[in-house]
């Protein structure tokens, strides 16, 4: 029934040789590898006005040159992460490009942010639609974590069906979004130009402010870069793509930073030249819609499709969390269950752990999810600033051809990187400095992963010319409860294997001792049987000791104990609740702390 | 850590020599076993009075007589019992009374109805003890769940422990609680007769009452019949007794009738002397000590105590729920678990059980159970109709010396018992109902319980003169995923015991089997290897294909076939967790779905 379920919600496994049908086009992967870039357009630039407003209105022409800052370090992202595709075929990243040539602990740095970043990003965006949708309806406002669960659960959902799959049906939304925010910025920018909007409503640029501070400037620059979170998604992803897959994943980067430079300065100067004041009630890209069209379908339309990409933003995090996590995993710093391929060719268990952990961070957080923005955004500017400086590291050693554009590239988009992230821990610190400590935690948290497994590695080898010896015979303990059917089966099975089968009794009281004795050796006189006495009703301490005493015996003659557990299976699974567990105990007892072998033979009851 | 805890919590383990000395003497016993009867005292009088203010303060004289009703009914059950201790001194109460003399159906009803009284005694009365607590300290009373949860978790592992540890920190309450009321009586007697208390307060016995219907006199017989749950505890109880047990047991049995009257009938002349009213805000003994006392250190000790015995009034549910369980279980009605002696001595199944399942009642009402009164209370009146019937049937069957009269005291508290339960039905239906409903579905569970263990025991029964045809060989399958030392042990454990040896690979690429199988044939060019490939990346689905088609083969020469699964235990059991746990699947699947013997060969990291 489990089992059918399972084949309902996520669908018919596939065979590892369909593994080439599930990946992704460029008008698919454009979709579902953006959302989280693009939807950053919904709030980015209201991030700068929020700072701006602290001076006065009259600031907020300086939102121009900070978009004008921010698309020059949009420009340096995508030129350096295009570089980072062709350098690094096989799905770079941050936590690739850092660790090749930074060495492993920057690599780390890179990997753990990226990936308690991605958590971060499924809460985030997803508690972020949620609220946008529960705004809509206020009555469900109380059951926003559910809700957000809810979508957390369906876009898990989705995406153990396989990448193109959730692509097919998330690509409406994103492209339904874009074409929005395009009608929306022409149709103002029209209205401008044909005079329908006062000049009065803005202060022209270049008007002096009193008050205003290099520190308030670069913070407003730092809280605009936060829409740059989702660039790098791309480039970690390169495996799903079609062949030729770099080519494509560059050409669908460039379209996405065309797409995101366009709707993100549209924004901007729309938000400008409306002279847009930001509120906690009402979003700037509302207010904006608003004053463009007036309550009218295009104003729901526009966000709706808001509301939709916040929510599909998390899907970026499901691309780019498994992928990552199979990169860590093969270099054996984190559980080697992240690389196995699921049902569904997707790497399952990473999309399973972070629908988890993303559940945990919303219930933890009850939904309220927006404090952890500034955390989020500098756990992507620490990786995009560890990889640039990996790329030039790269240039520097390998100089190919043409290596000098190459450099220039990545020094910028480095240097820019390195600067927005001193931004964040100088103006934001109090909302960052947790990095500080969860960051050293994952890493040594991976290297000790790391040892435990070479540890493990080492111990399983084979060592050349290394021989065993091999064993001279074998003793069979079988603990038997009573005489019946189910003791019989299995000292007949016993005795096929060998001649030294001791079965044991254990006994409550005294009494029982000597008539289970006759008993047994009219029944089975064949079969030494020993009779142990417990005081304390204990099954499992006489029994070890027990088999302490045969073991050091068996050991000095190069023989091995195994244990024998007689086990009944009932027709019915629920009716093993009606029997006394105590075989399974004595099995993960014995196992755990005894060098012996446990078999269990199983008595299928047919009634 | 867990197991030392446990040492923390319960005590050493006791040897089962030392039952005798986890017996109880009388002092203790009435302490413990009789906090359920003597609580009620506190709600019973005040039930009564409920009723008669329906129809005006006038009727509050018909206390006197209904009081006098309620002592008849309980001198005719103290009798009763008795009689049933020296009948059954094993243990009766009304599950084994019935069930010998009335048969299995009845015996069921009655054990059922207490099994779930002894639940609800728990629930309700640890409830309303909180409520008293939580009502003097108001701040508290948001956490009313959590503290009831509390208690009951205390009052668990006290009864864990074992019975005289528990007895010996519950007299004191018990004791003082008696005092406190024996003080109260005594003061308030005194006032009356020095004629300090005007008699213009009540209304003269026998003065009429418009309105009073024989319906109404009914209901406030039965409502003040709920003080006489509780007096069955002591002959469940009877082999928690010192020798002689039924001495004893008679003895702490007529104790507690004294006092459970005297309190009974002093609460209720008290308050119809005073002319007490019932309210919501304060109880009928909160108003009797402040009328006597004034708010002094007198009062406050009454209510204190009155508190303490009403959480303690659950004991009474732990003393007598496991003992009724054991001879449910022992006639196999229930699983045999609840037959099963702890470390100290107790039936710790059942105490488990009483508290997790008191527990969640008290998480499903919130903590406000007292809607579930009634119930409790004709879940206990339906087991006192049905033993004292029993006690009926035997006398008139066996006919012993001095007959007539035993038969006079069963019938008399057979008819009033069955008239109270009548009363339920017919004045509280809308609260009582429910057992209607509960009840043929636990007679049902437990007849099907007992169907099972019957088919269980007939097909663990070896037949007289049934022979077991022996094995002729050994057919011994090792899945194994890699050349490693894990492996090499199991191969030479399995080749020690047949030749038969298989070790099977499961391959997930075409490209891997023929590198695998190379290897192996260079590494153990003795034992057999079979690749199998998985399109699906499935190991179970591949491997029980294979075995299924390995054990037709070999049943047909009476070969028996074992799957051996090389495994290795890493050094702390917490890296397992890093590892992929697929044997365990592979076990569990096997065991249940096939009839093949599944052996498990440890290999210990020493690092």
């Amino acid at each position: 029934m489990l089992s059918s379920l399972k084949r309902f919600l996520i669908g018919r496994p596939l065979k590892s040789t369909e593994l080439g049908e599930q990946k992704l086009n460029k008008t698919k992967a454009l979709a579902i590898l953006s959302s989280d870039a693009l939807s950053s357009v919904a709030y980015g630039p209201e991030q700068i006005l929020l700072v701006l407003i602290t001076v006065s209105t009259a600031a907020f022409w300086y939102s121009i040159p900070i978009a004008l800052g921010v698309l020059i370090l949009l420009t340096a992202l995508i030129l350096s992460y295009r570089q980072i595709i062709f350098a690094y075929p096989h799905g770079g990243g941050a936590y690739v490009v850092s660790r090749e040539n930074l060495g492993i602990n920057p690599g780390l740095i890179a990997g753990g942010s990226l990936l308690v970043d991605y958590i971060l990003t499924v809460a985030v965006s997803v508690s972020a639609g949620t609220d946008a949708i529960t705004s809509a309806f206020p009555s469900l406002h109380q059951h926003n974590v559910l809700i957000a669960i809810i979508f957390v659960l369906f876009i898990t959902t989705l995406n153990l069906r396989g990448v193109t799959e959730s692509a097919s049906i998330l690509a409406y939304p994103v492209y339904l979004f874009v074409l929005a925010l395009f009608i929306l910025i022409g149709v103002g920018i029209y209205n401008i130009v044909t005079g329908h909007v006062s000049p009065e409503l803005h202060t022209p640029i270049g008007t002096p402010v009193a008050g205003l501070s290099l520190f308030l400037l670069l913070r407003a620059f730092a809280s605009g870069s936060s829409a740059l979170t989702g660039v790098e998604a791309i480039s970690n992803a390169i495996p799903n793509f079609k062949d030729p897959a770099p080519n494509n994943a560059s050409r669908t980067l460039m379209a996405m930073g065309a797409l995101l430079a366009i709707l993100f300065s549209g924004i901007v100067f729309l938000a400008y030249y409306y002279g847009i004041t930001p509120s906690g009630e009402e979003t700037v890209v509302s207010k904006i819609a608003d004053e463009t069209f007036g309550r009218n379908f295009m104003y729901y339309f526009i966000q709706g499709t808001t509301a939709l990409i916040l929510i599909l933003a998390a899907n970026t995090g499901y691309s780019a969390f498994p992928l990552l996590a199979v990169n860590l995993a093969k270099d054996k710093f984190i559980p080697r269950m992240f690389t196995v391929r699921g049902d569904r060719l997707g790497y399952s268990n990473g999309i399973t752990v972070l629908g988890i952990a993303s559940i945990i961070l919303i219930i933890i957080f009850k939904g309220e999810t927006e404090s952890l923005i500034p955390l989020y955004a500098v756990g992507v500017f620490i990786p995009f600033t560890l990889s640039q400086t990996g790329m030039i590291v790269k240039w520097v050693k390998e100089k190919p051809k043409g290596w000098v554009p190459k450099l220039i590239i990545n020094s910028t988009g480095a240097l820019i990187s390195f600067i927005v992230t001193l931004m964040f821990f100088l103006t934001k610190f109090e909302q960052v400095w947790s990095i500080l400590v969860f960051l050293p935690i994952i890493i040594i948290i991976f290297h000790r992963i790391k040892k435990h497994y070479e540890l493990v590695g080492e111990q399983l080898r084979i060592k050349p010319g290394q021989t065993i010896k091999p064993i001279d015979g074998n003793v069979i303990i079988v603990p038997v409860a009573g005489i019946t059917q189910v003791v019989e089966n299995s000292i007949n099975y016993a005795t096929s294997l060998t001649d030294q089968v001791i079965a044991v009794y254990i006994a409550f009281e005294r009494e029982d001792e000597r008539i289970f004795e006759e008993k047994w050796n009219k029944w089975q006189p064949n079969v030494r049987l020993v009779t142990l006495q417990s005081q304390y009703r204990s099954i499992i301490t006489p029994l070890t000791k027990f088999i302490d005493t045969v073991e050091k015996k068996a050991s000095e003659n190069n023989y091995r104990v195994t244990v024998l557990i007689p086990q009944f299976i009932t027709k019915k699974s629920w009716h093993n609740i009606l029997h006394n567990q105590s075989s399974l105990l004595i099995r993960a007892y014995l196992l755990f702390k005894r060098d012996v072998i446990v078999a269990t033979v199983p008595y299928h009851f047919k009634k």
